[in-house]
């Protein structure tokens, strides 16, 4: 069991051409799996040809929207492993256009499940969700026991999709499993706009040179992790049949406030920081500190990440200056 | 505040030709509301224009589907109560077409929602939601701190849209409030198919005098409400301030294993039933007994339901018999 498991197997990534789904192409491919990518290329979610350079001979890219059944069904059909990355993750261009987070996130899901029952119903389906379904903490660090309570649009569709990834598991028995992510940064990260995040934000500024700015006080605390530990979690997941039916987060025994993941930019980028009051919109969707739990999933699959922050920022760092004109100017 | 509240203003009814969004409109007619329905007669969905016989020229019918923008911010503008009862409420319908049940139970409501912020978001809304959001009761009675877990595609889809209705409250301010309905029966109901229910499956036998089915033992507990409790709760909630916001259960103080209900089914319409072993299909859907706490609803607005269940069945009978020919024959 484990990382060898994937040579010679198919392997469909949804959204592959965006920030996790290509890190994680570039993995299955150098195992050996067979590799297939549906891509929208949905202008501002992150997905870039650019991404997979260098694979182009290696991996199949279908750039079609998932609602469209017969690329869905054509491209589902035969794979062993199927990890759905593709969606919209943008909590404010869920409140902006929630129709389209509704599409992207749900009805996509939906089908992709559908397709699975249909005509592949021994696939193994990581799906990757988020730790804003829980919403506000109640208590720290959350587990998956903590209440749902989702504060934007995206959450409220991303738990919908959990949901129909857990009956099809348990009224189809479907091979799924639910990994709840947190804040992923690193290589091929978007981070020309916000809309993966605030640690793209302060990569993006501190790789420009401008002065970071943090809302509020700075000492909100976050679990950061480093893309290629969440591609080991992926992996891991796909592996590991216990894992099927079950929600998982992911997280990182490191916890750092936001203060502390702008002053090691400061390290390595030479920039300043400066602290400012919370604007009103952005107060709307702030949830505090949030730290998860994921003894669950490291007690499943002996997972936790291997990459403190330091390096992680140093290896992100690196390349976005080698791929500068690409993804940052 | 109370009923007289609703004479001279302006009242919206989604799925107002069904079962509950009809029986609510007559009250509200009679109430001396304005009355506009938006109804898309989707077939088998309960919904009739039969329903609202001898109204015709009081209510204003539109039969369009929710998901028509045009139609949808037309009917919302002006409106001093929207009901939200139209929706897909068969569980075996949502896992054979889950598409559909997304489209109609999410979708719409996101819409809805969506209209109402963008130009009437003084509106009060009300929003039927459904027990089936809790699965299988891991406590009795289920309130509103039960986890949640639904075990089929409606549940999961019903779910999402309570979260819309609070999520725009919490963020704009919407004067939402979500009932989650458990087995509402009376008439109007739609009783020729099993999509409405136990409730409306054990009435069509009887009044057809067909013996009557009850699956596993017939010893699981239900709350059954009659629909104009419903139509009592839905009005209370809507001139009930300090409901905006909140989830609340239905419920009955009364609980009935399905043989009582099939006894009283036997007692007025002279028929016989059978227990019989429970098909595959239907076992996995079976949650066990089920009852809810309407306490939370009861504290805030003095509701609880004035008829007991041979009372509503009785009331129920005379109706069908009535219409014997639209209804069941």
């Amino acid at each position: 069991m484990g990382r060898d498991e994937f040579a010679g197997k198919r392997a469909l990534v949804t959204g592959g051409l965006g920030f996790i789904g290509s890190n994680l192409v570039r993995s299955l491919a150098g195992l050996g799996a067979q590799v297939s990518v549906i891509d929208a290329l949905i202008p501002q979610h992150g997905g870039d040809l650019y991404n997979l350079e260098g694979l182009e001979d290696r991996v199949h890219v279908v750039v079609a929207d998932m609602r469209d059944d017969a690329a869905l069904r054509h491209l589902t059909r035969g794979q062993d492993f199927i990890f759905h990355l593709a969606g919209q993750v943008s909590h404010g261009d869920s409140m902006r256009d929630p129709g389209l987070d509704l599409a992207v996130n749900c009805t996509a899901t939906m089908k992709l499940v559908e397709a699975c029952r249909a005509q592949n119903p021994s696939a193994i389906l990581i799906h990757t969700s988020t730790r804003q379904v829980y919403g506000r903490p109640r208590y720290l660090p959350v587990d998956e026991a903590h209440p749902i309570d989702p504060i934007d649009v995206n959450g409220i569709n991303k738990l919908a999709a959990e949901y129909y990834h857990l009956l099809y598991h348990r009224v189809y028995d479907l091979r799924s499993t639910v990994l709840r992510l947190t804040n992923t940064y690193g290589p091929r990260q978007q981070i020309k706009n916000d809309r993966q995040g605030v640690a793209g934000v302060f990569l993006h500024r501190a790789l420009r040179g401008d002065t970071l700015r943090l809302f509020g006080t700075g000492k909100q605390l976050r679990d950061f992790n480093y893309v290629d530990d969440v591609v080991d979690a992926l992996l891991l997941a796909a592996t590991t049949p216990s894992c099927f039916g079950r929600v998982f987060n992911l997280g990182s025994p490191d916890r750092h406030s936001l203060v502390e993941f702008v002053s090691v930019l400061r390290d390595l980028c030479g920039v300043e920081y400066e602290v400012v009051p919370f604007p009103s919109d952005r107060q709307l969707i702030d949830i505090g500190d949030y730290y998860g739990s994921f003894d669950a999933f490291r007690e499943a699959t002996g997972w936790e990440p291997k990459t403190n922050l330091r390096d992680g920022l140093r290896l992100s760092v690196e390349f976005f200056r080698q791929h500068f004109h690409h993804y940052v100017a």
